[in-house]
């Protein structure tokens, strides 16, 4: 009987080698390209103090943290008194980590200070498809800048990020929290609805336009709801926040100017998180629904760590998503096998063929050699399986003649090269 | 006032950008060697089931697992019920999470199976320096074939690992349990002693001799002491488990000629893991304590997750003992800055100068472009502060003369150069 299960568990993920192959290439391409923007690579610890993640007033966040138990007497102390038995959480996204980070080390760091994180986060959400509680994100950060230069850089980053993954057409929405807030009271939202007017506006992708609308009356009213259809639906201009609005427009201009990239501005999009205090952005593909990542400008995040605000702008590409979209694409899904597949005839023969595999690795060449004793057949299975480029057989007679066989597994051509002449 | 962490917590680190730069190059180059020799990258969740982690007799792992506290409800039943608050804990390793991935995938992965893992595993041990609650191992594995060649393979992949990292001799020191539990018997060690004569064996590199055979009386009395001190101690040659010490033999000879490395065979290595059947081999390094890393062969670890046994060998890198020895290397350690630092002159040429460096960047430079408004000499430091190799400033001046000017950090060298000459 075995009741150990083999799968991992529910929301989290095991890759196979195409697979992980894939994701390690975007990893890689990803990091280049924030790289060449000045980026600096930086890593945080995956568990923090529940301190760190709660803060104040955690409320839909707390719901979402993978909580650690406390250990050995602490445990035991903290279930007898009734106390929260947790102490560290794992990380549920990289901006938070960032500005603890930041505001440890800021003395030594460059300012402003460029960083790139990719990595893993957790959220305890419910599993279902497309959604886990094991994914990674890929953030850039310009920490100490209140230029909005920097939301340029880091939208164009992204953008050039997108671009080197092979994403066709992808589309940067632009808002602005200052913006949003304003026409919410200029519609005459009251402070406490806020947040219920936003969970509204936020579907707009996703629901019927007169299904909000009709929510809006209920939760406002028909004037504010009607002021809002207005300025935030259809857009129309309206004359509030002329700094934020200018400063957008800049960014707009600017992103088209140097980078050619062709911003649209929505006066709905309001990206989730609490802590956005200005321009907040998002990157969208024609092939899926949602975004590809998004970001924004938050001013405020370092005061939780003590000490003035820094300002700072950030984006993350929500790395699951890109994946789906490249592994829908056989090209890049297709991972290469190694260049060559080295069999071993025989015994005798085993120490002249691990020799050869060496000499080949020495010259930059990627060789599997047979690990065990099997007839050549079951090896050439066992070759297309790592879908090897060539074959190598090392028999008596090419011993003696100081050849080599050589197949090459895609066209089934087979030939005797001298050794010299592979290598 | 501010009550909340700047520092990860305790056992837990950050890395600043030079550390991580590093950290990240070694990952590329240990997968570039373990990719050389065939092996699949392969990742599986961070987070396993307790019952994977615990399974049977879960004992000293048991203690140095991270539990992570069940959600909403359950939580809520469990402590009512007074039952276990966790569900699911961090991996302690990567081969335990190994052998579950091989279990449910061995259908779709080729046979036998060769895999590589890097990533972060976590140990609730009493943190100290060099002792990490949070550290990466950087693991080889074949499962599926019991040839010893499945050693050699594993063994070579680690020494040209290490050899790519610029580790200075490291050693290969080779045991095989059947020999160790033939010589327990044979000296006559009672089955419920081997454990606590083992715990003694494995101190004999930081423990005098002496003490180690005074502690091995005292456990066994003096006749099994005195035999042990023959055998394992001094390695007298003794006739047991001929097969296992033929095996051995020709893993440290093929090892020789096929790869040149020279092996030690030491009756006294024991390796911590329960798990390992036959050999067993540690890395280490003339200039640290301790091993760099080590393995061997565990045949029974499929055995768990039902199904029969499979055969298997692996060994891992300890990645945080192999970073002490390159952050010694100061070549190593210095990570390089961007290419270039694009200042930025004005706001009128802030475009101008961004397109320059999206320009150089299309033409494979790295650029970081200054963040923000600042005077020229701000943003110079800023540039030293980034490593970079040479900084651009293009004024009014040398925009319209279609130059740019280019000060080489080094050595203080300037120079205008066109625009089309830099690209």
């Amino acid at each position: 009987m075995n009741s150990i299960p083999t799968a991992p568990p529910s929301g989290f993920r095991d890759f196979l080698p195409e697979s992980c192959a894939l994701r390690t290439r975007a990893v890689e391409k990803v990091s280049a390209v924030y790289r060449s923007f000045g980026f600096a690579q930086i890593a945080t610890s995956a568990v923090e103090d529940l301190a760190v993640l709660l803060g104040k007033g955690g409320g839909e966040n707390e719901k979402l943290i993978f909580k650690i138990l406390k250990r050995g007497d602490k445990l035991e102390a903290a279930l007898a008194a009734k106390e929260d038995p947790a102490d560290l959480g794992l990380r549920f996204d990289l901006t938070l980590p960032l500005a603890r980070y930041y505001s440890k080390n800021k003395g030594t760091l460059p300012n402003p200070f460029k960083a790139f994180q990719i990595g893993p986060v957790w959220r305890a959400e419910r599993a279902q498809k497309g959604r886990y509680r094991e994914f990674y994100q890929c953030d850039a950060d310009i920490i100490g800048s209140d230029s909005p230069a920097c939301e340029v850089e880091v939208i164009s980053a992204l953008m050039a990020a997108f671009e080197v993954m092979g994403v066709e057409a992808p589309q940067v929405v632009l808002n602005d929290r200052v913006i949003l807030f304003a026409l919410l009271d200029a519609a005459g939202v009251p402070q406490d609805k806020r947040g219920g007017t936003c969970v509204l506006l936020d579907k707009l992708d996703k629901v019927e336009r007169a299904q909000i609308v009709t929510e809006l009356t209920e939760l406002l009213g028909p004037g504010p709801a009607q002021a809002l259809e207005k300025s935030i639906i259809d857009g129309d201009k309206i004359s509030v926040a002329p700094e934020a609005l200018a400063r957008l427009e800049w960014i707009r201009e600017t992103l088209k100017t140097t980078a050619g990239i062709e911003a649209r501005v929505s006066p709905s999009l309001i990206r989730g998180f609490d802590y956005y205090t200005g321009p907040v952005f998002e990157f969208r593909s024609p092939k899926l629904s949602g975004s590809l990542g998004g970001g924004g400008r938050y001013d405020k995040l370092t005061e939780k760590f003590g000490g003035a605000p820094v300002p700072a702008c950030g984006a993350s590409i929500g790395f699951e998503r890109l994946m789906l979209l490249l592994e829908e694409d056989p090209a890049a899904a297709k991972a290469g096998g190694p260049d060559f597949c080295m069999t071993v005839f025989s015994e005798e023969l085993r120490a002249q063929s691990l020799k050869l595999a060496a000499r080949l690795r020495q010259a930059g060449k990627t060789v599997d050699v047979y690990p065990g004793k099997a007839k050549l057949g079951t090896q050439f299975k066992y070759a297309d399986a790592k879908r090897a480029a060539r074959v190598l057989v090392l028999g008596p007679d090419e011993a003696a003649a100081g050849v080599v066989n050589v197949k090459e597994l895609a066209t089934g051509k087979e030939e005797k090269v001298a050794l010299e002449t592979l290598l």
